[in-house]
């Protein structure tokens, strides 16, 4: 059964008790949930890993390579500063879609370049929660393509 | 029952048949279907526009305002240069998602501006003919959700 | 008697409908027939075309050549990219004044630039409708030093 | 009686004598009738100061306060450089108008930003000492639908 | 007998009535005969189309791949502004000759970039009507090195 | 009684030995002695952070919601590549003061923007040690205002 | 008995009646007594002027080379724009603080540079009328260490 | 019997043995010949000249004022680099043809700029070695019109 | 006999007594002697005007039309900030010649620009006071010439 | 014996495993016996730090000044943006050597900026692992030459 | 006897027949011939060079270091491109003036740089050839006051 | 014996009397001893070329295309400034290694980019003459991995 790491970024431990007008109610918890159903629902396990520190998401990323087939990520402020996370990225080369809760391209300037998403599969923004769900399936889709070619 | 408008900007009339490496082999036929197959599973109907002509395109989301009550919008290459389509969607004032079948910010640098992302609710690129199915799913849900409140 | 060519761009047929706050009650109509009456009253005929397209507003201008002593040009959203429409006004060799019903330079930078105000007798923003009278009324002044002289 | 402060500032004592191909033959006095004439065939009053110290001009707006209820301000030069200008112009909250004689968007860059523009009702710009006129008709009007409302 | 498309874009419907000294006296009646000469002197058909309409060109872009086998294409002022124009192109993949009939680099900086140009197989600038005569032989001179191949 | 968190970034553990002419010779425990002796004096409680890894200064601000009013933050180099630590700021919505020892607009362009700053109530800069004083003191001011209010 | 100069630059004189939401309601008399106490306090007098002119607050800088030991500056606008008063205090070459009522870094772009700011001991901004007193504080720490070794 | 000089820049001595698929196997000696035969068909000299010398190469347009009435120009990198070539052109007044081998807009950014092409009479980029024909017979026709007038 | 006026700007006072290693030891009046005593030996009479205040600068320039016809402009800090300064010198339309004592390219950048350099007839910079001596000469050559055609 | 600190940075755990075309076969722990016996060779010895942190990558850096007498530095993608882990290296005062494997001039230009060259002694790009004992050896050079002195 | 180098860049072989509106008609004899009269009467010899090349006019000046005592430098375009003939200038470290014979700051804005300017002890520009003799005399007074000392 | 170009630019000539606490004290003749003993120990020859022209370091890198089989480049300034050299190197396509004695990083911004280092093998900057011999032998491990496969 393929496996997925859901990799959520600084601050997102506080998903639904933060600025609640622009990341809405849902928790981390409910987050992970949300992702996990999604994926049993078209057959995949997944697992999760939350962290503040961009050395720790570097680590997550790396022991992703060992028993897992494709990551959702969701890397918060770090994906508009962190190389080393899309050099990690790179080095593990299984398909990704980066995820924002909100619609970044609504919000500073400084949150509209991703060092992320010219390696993601593809990005999902401003969707909610649901862009976790969407996520699983288009991993889902990719991952049964890859297997039938 | 809510109505979409499911509007396709310049050159989609050739998908399916055009650079299928980085658009893929379905057709404009095929993500017509694929949307409408996928609003009515969420109860919505979807009505289409494509046009290669600016112009037109302004004239399709003014006229949506009369019977619609949201839009899948894939702008082509106006999306990075429309300020009057921008400005169309700002005066209609209904809820809308951008979509794009190939991940544009693994293109060139001209495609990494949007001049209607900031107005978007959700923004999904690169997850194929797919993104046009989350994208339906994606207002769905919003338009439940204001419906009910 | 002297001719205006009165020209209204994109999304301008929805004047008086669209963000009211930004762009006033006045609607399209209204102010044609405030051009009209203005341009009258100073001893001018005024035709009016507006356009929701690029290529169609070309059109117009290059069509007034054959009719019109000047032109009072409000292209909205085709002002900050249509170098098209400059083109044709270099072309036409008459002289116009540009309207904007807002004060653009207190909106979105991209809005502070117009390819068509270099090349423009006089500029007017911010004043409302009534911009388009004092439009009308510096053409007929001008057209009348030029016959004087 | 509401009563305007017409504000011209730096090198606008030699209109009229400076490079007349520029800015036209009418001296700072012609402009000044002009003002005061037509402010008063709609109801106004007019006073006026020019000064080519920006921190005269800067006392000048202060004062206005007291005793004006609108502005019509050609800063000239001190239009591109002057934040303490633009400070004193936000700081009392007055309408105003700013007026520039020649076109300032075909000459030379530094003159197309405004530091007052974003804070102004209106921006006419190349339409000759007229723009002055019309700058009080504006006020005119603008006070007058203040005061019904 | 391969053919070609010779695409004209907004504007240059008044060639020869248009600033002559940038521009030269030949009418697009007499470019277009030059073209079919030049061609058929060296076996090639060629087709004309003219249009000031953005969307106008981008359908008769990809209308040529079902007839012809290159273009020659001036573009005018959507030449710096079209994205969609040089999707278009890359999407019927035929080989291209830019053309222009004035010097744009001798021009406003806004001239120098062209969206199309990386795309095609030659650029010609600033040779009068001329260049469009060597854009169809340079085109007569690639098919007949393709078709040796 | 109110409580405050001293929170110092990457190398200000080595305040007092290091480039002693930039920063001075008060070491970090000086800095947090004088700290806590100003919070004292004016009524506060003040905990303290040191921590050279961005995603424990991320763990700390989030803490500092549960049992701290306000912060004092000297985040040193992260202040200009942190967006992490912005948003934690932003999240725990606490009021803070921004401190650095060294006048940072008298060194390396790189360090004359703060992303931080923005969200500051107050900055600090180049008063050495003594800023971190006033800051406490301002705080101070602040959170008796609050309470009065 | 060392004297400090308080230098109030343009608009300042309307401190406590412009806008009091960024400004606070303070008065500048409020101001000058605060500092004129707070000097007291720490055994030193105090000088003040304000003035909305460039050339009086240079002319008042060179004239606190003759009996000041110390400068509070808050230029207000002049901050950004003038290279004059820049160089009038690097001519007297005395130690001053920079200060600014609101949070400068918080508002428009044109307001995060300062000419004065590489030149200054310590800038503080954003602690309301506050900060005028930790600047005196401030200077009074730097005169008794200087006089001191 | 009017002359002109054939001016090749840096590198182009490896024509044909240098990078074969940017620049193609023809020779500077089959370029030399292609041109002077071109030449001769028109009724034209034509006098080659290659150096890799910056120096050389100004020499070599200073000395055609004495002996020729045209110029096929291409500098290869100088192009990009040289303003002491671009003022030698400038100098000698003559009409040139820029030209350049392979389509510089499709190759690095710093290929993109010429500082000779704002002097050319035309610019022929990416038409292989037919280029350096089509430029002579540009002359041809130049200086047949230039002779004729 | 001509006349020169000799203008010397914000902080020029201080010559001779401000940073003796970026501006020498002269004062101004030695400055003032040194460019009269120039003048006299090459016939001219000389005028000298020193202010801090922009606007006493811009008025001594427009004085200058009734009674000067040269001007020396060492405009100090206003060189890189004052379009006033600028459209004044246009307005008066005399010969003058720019000089700075010291080499302000070797400087901040800042420093590097001039809006009153392309106006001038010459400009002279790093020379010391001998830089006034200069401009006196050059002027003298210029007037001398003039009155000889 | 002297001791040199070798640091690698994040994702450097995977040399050998990772993208081989762009950093070669040799595994870190290659790369550390290299650098240990290049060290021993010449007299020194070689402690060794790996992390994908940069707070841990700070404090090893802070650590080194207690037993080290230089470094060598692959810091990874925290070259690029670390300004902290740059303080770090400045604090410590010790001499570094930066290497990198890949040649980072030939990637994206993100990577052409290191933070910590300013502050190098060298910086060895593109030398593959053999950078490493490059690396060693300039230190060895250096650190004998300083205790010649 | 002190000796200076004259020297002059590429194209300043052509002064006097060259575009004379803009360089004047004294020939490059006449400007060698007055700079060697103003050098003999101020009691210091002068040697000339001219050249096209760049990498002779390196040769030239360090050439200087044996047997001259400081430079007139006037280097055409390479001014403003060469960091070699900057390089060569730093090298000898010799005292030289930068002269230019038009008003570089109103030309094109490329000639508004110079490499070699923040090394000069002085720069004057559009005086002329009489901008070499002033170049000459202040030399003069340098190496007296450097004697002196 | 495979065999070695040293090639050394503009100013090198003076290496070891030029700026010695840039450079060092080494001579050209110590660099060119120092890279052939290194070559020798490594089974190589070493042929040097130095000049201060651009075309003849062209022209030596052409040539070497006859009789090396690498190159070890320190082209001093013309690293930055020569798209001629760059393109020279490329068309010989033989491997290099970029030399700077300096740490050019740490010197002037227009020292940060090189038009060399995208083509090199390696880049070696700041480790003084030692560099040139670590190049030596990066190509000399190169050249035997090369023949190896």
């Amino acid at each position: 059964m393929p496996r997925l790491l859901l990799l959520n970024g600084p601050n997102l431990n506080l998903l639904g008790t933060r600025e609640p007008d622009v990341y809405g109610s849902a928790t981390l918890a409910d987050v992970e949930d949300l992702a996990r159903t999604t994926a049993e629902a078209v057959g995949l396990e997944l697992r999760t890993v939350q962290s503040n520190s961009e050395g720790a998401l570097v680590d997550a990323v790396q022991a992703a390579r060992e028993d897992c087939d494709g990551l959702v990520v969701n890397a918060g402020a770090y994906t508009h500063t962190s190389i080393a996370l899309r050099d990690a990225l790179a080095a593990v080369a299984l398909p990704f879609v980066e995820v924002h809760v909100s619609n970044v391209h609504a919000r500073e300037t400084f949150r509209h370049h991703s060092y992320l998403a010219p390696l993601a599969s593809a990005v999902i923004v401003g969707a909610g929660v649901q862009g976790y769900a969407f996520a699983v399936q288009r991993l889902a889709t990719m991952l049964a393509e890859q297997s039938a070619s």
